[in-house]
């Protein structure tokens, strides 16, 4: 594995609009704090602010809610514009109890409201829609990464979402490019021979959670470099998260 | 929050067996890597190792498998005997379904086989159990390493549990002592003056993440240190992430 991992923000983004230059915000924020990104850092960036810099917003006073949309926002005490987006993110609805929304997005994702949020949109009566393509948009950044600042990194673009059994969201990778999704210890052996049969460790969502630590919601610190990983695994996408409903237990 | 982390493994740990002295262990390893705890620092503690020095190793062939125990095994093509293991740590069956089994242990924790794994037992034929009370582990711990190393730490006690929707296993706190393990931005507004109603983040479900990086199943080293997070809220428990049955969609 690895000696250790430093893991730092990226200070001093600043609000990030549709069609901004991201990579050259995370790149002149970086030179600015005086780091430089390395081969092998992991950038780890919000989806909030790949979302915006791709246009992702929707004002709601543009949206036309259907009727569908209409009859569970007055059932959960909801705006309905901003639920007629969610409904138009979702392919199935899991649950919908107490006002509580759990969608599976069109990616795959399972979460609360497909993702669409109206937090940090940088603009009021607007609401944030997940990247269409989020391992799309790692890749794009990090490709971008590769050309403009000569180093090669991996990208993880993240979002905090709930789960089952369990108080609190945590942050977890939506999107991946150059860093595995899962370590297998699928038929390898502990040391006293046992071999160990099912492990899968999704070590892309753990180092989106770690980057949370110092990235926080309020303080405009979407960006934080994990550096110091090192994975011998080959490298997957987001996608490779998504459990096959037919073999999810918990739908 | 927090500069930047630095999260390193405590390495050459031995075998830990039953009685030992954990935290000794912990201290000697660190001073022979010539590192030193700081104020601060989260010790980050996998349960097998707990559980072993607890005593938390119940041998095979001394368990008499109950009826239920032999119906299920013979469903599922598993050990009857470990499978009664399991039954006695389980408060609910979630699930039991293709040989897979999701219960709710006695502590509130939902996973698979109710903790019970037989992977680095570090004895043949033998099963560990998750500590019985995981959070008063990590309050021992942390008091011993105040005692004895001078170190005002945090201490998270943690197990990788597999969740719904997503593949793969995460490291998760099943014992916190002198964290908080929720951050909570209810009721704060965003720059745009829009109130965050509900998140909740799991900093020490994501602390346990950071740590599994660099911690490893096969290479023996089952104790971290997280260095750099700073935390003003107070100090919580791991029973904190129980979602109490009622409130929980997904059951």
């Amino acid at each position: 594995m690895t000696r250790g991992l430093t893991i730092f923000p990226v200070a001093g983004m600043p609000e990030v609009r549709p069609k901004d230059d991201l990579v050259g915000l995370v790149i002149a924020a970086l030179a600015k704090a005086k780091e430089r990104l390395a081969d092998g850092d992991v950038v780890v960036i919000a989806q909030k602010v790949v979302s915006k810099s791709e246009g992702r917003i929707v004002k709601l006073a543009e949206v036309e809610p259907s009727e569908r949309a209409k009859t569970m926002a007055a059932e959960g005490n909801k705006d309905p514009r901003q639920l007629e987006v969610v409904l138009r993110e979702t392919k199935t609805i899991l649950r919908w109890e107490r006002g509580v929304l759990i969608c599976e997005t069109h990616h795959g994702f399972v979460c609360a409201n497909a993702g669409v949020d109206r937090s940090n949109a940088g603009q009021p009566d607007a609401v944030v829609l997940l990247p269409l393509d989020p391992d799309a948009s790692a890749g794009r950044i990090r490709d971008e990464i590769a050309r403009r600042a000569s180093a090669r990194v991996a990208v993880v673009v993240t979002d905090t979402f709930g789960r089952a059994w369990r108080e609190g969201h945590t942050n977890v990778a939506i999107g991946i490019a150059g860093l595995p999704a899962l370590k297998r210890y699928m038929g390898q052996t502990d040391p006293e021979g046992y071999e160990l049969r099912v492990t899968e460790i999704a070590v892309a969502d753990e180092v989106a959670g770690a980057a949370e630590l110092v990235m926080g919601k309020l303080d405009r610190c979407p960006v934080a470099i994990v550096r110091g990983v090192a994975f011998a695994e080959p490298s997957e996408t987001a996608r490779d998260y998504v459990r096959p409903a037919a073999r999810d237990l918990f739908r």
